[in-house]
């Protein structure tokens, strides 16, 4: 059998330790599959002593992750370290400058130099590989960059963090406050102590930012998406959707628009509860992908946990040993475009607007006439008078303003918002409108 | 840039004619994934006047697919004629022999011939891939064969036949028979005029073998299944899983039993609802893996169609332009086990079970008595005497008979058959029993 390919692992938290777990449990399956071994060499990690449950003395020790990731004792070097910049980005630069192929797990890394390290991966005939970088076990990178590579993709999203779909399902389910089923996620360890970047949906866009290199061709581009989370959910806001027949997601969206631009955002959104997606419910994460040959792909599956996440990067370790090489971001980094960005006041779609409306004569008047004069029409107005105004009212004001709800048929976001800041302007609102977009066929 | 990737077709259907048009649209697209040009040169068909929406004049034409197989004008035999034998197997093999890689749709071709067929391809270095074989667009063969490779897969299941589950989802939603269903989606062209294949489970069945092979590392044995199909679910049966918390759906089932063999079966199953498979409707295919390291993944997609299938064709030959080696199943064929087979007699799990008890003193206390005498506990009785005796007594006997339904715990099919037979037998049942497994967490 021909040599084993020597895996050097940086960072074994979590993920890492998977790795080396799964690479020594399928050792022999592996080696069938690849047609050589496929063997853990040296690892690196700031604490040695940590107990992880693994047996690190058959392995190198390295102390900085830059010396393993150079290291003539590795064929490939797994960068599971984490963050944008640092010792992570300096050992993957290394890795590639010396010629050895990179496996990481690392999004944010990717959403900021992924264009640059494509280029690099490129001059040094190497290759990059992250499927456990965009919704840990599902294998979306492998299917959008092999699988479909027949398809012109027209449209990719998917509920892309676990953390926002645990807690929307949970206020769905139990009809609890978004503060409560924070802090509850914090307790269950599905939420950080500074929620921020999973509730906020940076984690979200960053996934985002590599799907679309991969399903559009594209330079991959963050800053071009647009980002709203999920913090201003309310309950009513829930139960609205689920009377109209919706489920509010997390979703981060990515489509080719009509003007040839690519539109990419990040918000909570109303989907139909036939889709498939709006069956997603709690940690577990999915991917649709709209695509001309094909037509509909769905893919539902763990979007975190260290054993899901390393199967993806046991996924890639096994295509390097096989000598599969594919480009980072499915093609040469000189033929990706560079797409004009769609600005989201051009996004185009129905959309959910909540108003705190104060009682008084010619308020429902005002507000219609301001969203005819945007020429937005209404599918469906909804006003309940009992029950709900504490929800919509937390300044105290409760009882003197009802919470309508619109249902708006496709409009454009520059006239919604052109219309909301009339309304607000009117002063016929006693808070700032609540505004939610709804994806329907 | 390298030189193309030369594609001879045989069989221009509507998956065929599609495979063409896709490789013509995406032209510039695939060599700049592949690295190199990816074109039909040859094409071969039983009728070359017949109108598809394809220019055939670019390419060679050959009368006989044997002929086109060993052609010196092609790199890739892509076999899209069908049938377990005659001229797709001798096509195959002929070009196996010579040694030229095969991309094939053929699930009954694999089902039957498979294992030999990874044989051949292993003694003569070549490859044979069939993304397109099972479940369409959905890269299900991508995702065990590669995505999954630091996996031990415990489970595969999936609703595989389009048909069925469009006849299925119409019954269920509509309250129609099964031979109303199966009318409407013959004139809609969803179901063949002999519609044995597809609702006799036979289909499924193909589809099912490969999946085995690829899940669990094993040689192909499509004679191992276990196969019943959908004719005797009633509207009844549809009602009374819906009222349980169930649908019913055909499934495709393997998995790795406590006694180290491998159960494969095909038959109508109650799925609990909030399953991600239970929400796919119509003609839809859907695949759950459960397997050690990922846990669970659920693939969603078309399972049929001419633009779809294709998909999956040009996956196959783009990962071949690429230089990508996989063999068949996973592992080079002389690593494939033989398992065990488990005889469904040993299938354990959960049964509903529906009787036409006939109206007299005594019946159901002797019904208790039989299960009682097998060790099958009952989790729940239902009894109806209104509005549903027409349909369980079409030998006219209506309102004699009383449907009354048995959901058990966990048992053994034999304990189960036994029990039936012995009620048979007592004759308190005015017809066979109707008997459908259960699945459950």
């Amino acid at each position: 059998m021909p040599e084993a390919l020597r895996v050097g692992v940086a960072g074994l938290g979590t993920v890492g330790a998977s790795v080396v777990r799964i690479l020594e449990r399928q050792k022999t399956s592996l080696a069938e599959r690849c047609g050589r071994p496929v063997a853990v060499t040296a690892v690196s990690s700031r604490d040695r002593s940590r107990e992880r449950g693994i047996d690190l003395s058959p392995y190198e020790w390295f102390d900085d992750p830059v010396a393993l990731a150079t290291s003539s004792a590795i064929d490939v070097f797994v960068e599971l370290i984490g963050g944008a910049g640092g010792p992570a980005l300096e050992a993957v630069e290394s890795a590639l400058a010396a010629g050895k192929p990179v496996v990481t797990a690392n999004k944010a890394l990717l959403a900021a130099h992924g264009a640059r390290l494509a280029r690099t991966v490129e001059d040094k005939g190497v290759t990059l590989s992250f499927e456990a970088a965009v919704a840990g076990g599902i294998p979306i990178v492998k299917t959008l960059r092999e699988a479909l590579a027949g398809n012109t993709v027209t449209r990719v999203s998917g509920i892309l963090n676990g953390t926002c779909n645990y807690i929307l399902s949970r206020m769905e389910l139990e009809g609890l406050t978004f503060a409560d089923c924070l802090a509850d996620a914090q307790r269950l360890g599905y939420a950080e102590a500074d929620p921020t970047f999973d509730v906020g949906g940076f984690d979200t866009a960053h996934k985002l930012a590599i799907l679309t290199s991969l399903a559009f061709g594209s330079e991959i581009d963050a800053d071009a998406i647009y980002v709203e989370g999920i913090a201003s959910i309310t309950p009513l806001d829930l139960r609205m959707a689920d009377e109209l027949g919706y489920r509010i997601k997390l979703l981060g969206v990515a489509e080719r628009t009509a003007h040839g631009g690519i539109e990419q955002r990040v918000h909570p959104t109303m989907v139909p509860k036939a889709w498939p997606i709006a069956q997603v419910m709690g940690v577990t994460n999915a991917v649709n992908v709209m695509a001309d040959a094909v037509g509909e792909l769905t893919l539902v599956g763990p979007g975190a946990g260290g054993d899901a996440t390393a199967s993806s990067v046991v996924s890639d370790l096994a295509d390097l040993a096989r000598g599969d090489i594919v480009a980072p971001f499915g093609r040469a980094a000189h033929y990706l475009e560079r797409p004009e960005k769609a600005p989201m006041q051009r996004h185009e779609g129905g959309y959910y607007v909540r108003l705190a409306v104060l009682d008084r004569p010619g308020a429902a008047a005002a507000i219609a006439t301001r969203m005819a004069e945007q020429q937005i029409s209404l599918e469906s107005i909804v006003q309940r008078r009992t029950g709900v105004t504490r929800d919509t009212d937390p300044a105290g004001r409760s009882g003197r303003s009802v919470p309508v709800v619109l249902i708006t048929y496709a409009t454009t976001e520059a006239a919604i918002r052109a219309a909301l800041d009339a309304v607000l302007a009117d002063g016929h609102i006693a808070e700032p409108p609540q505004v939610i977009r709804i994806e329907r066929d």
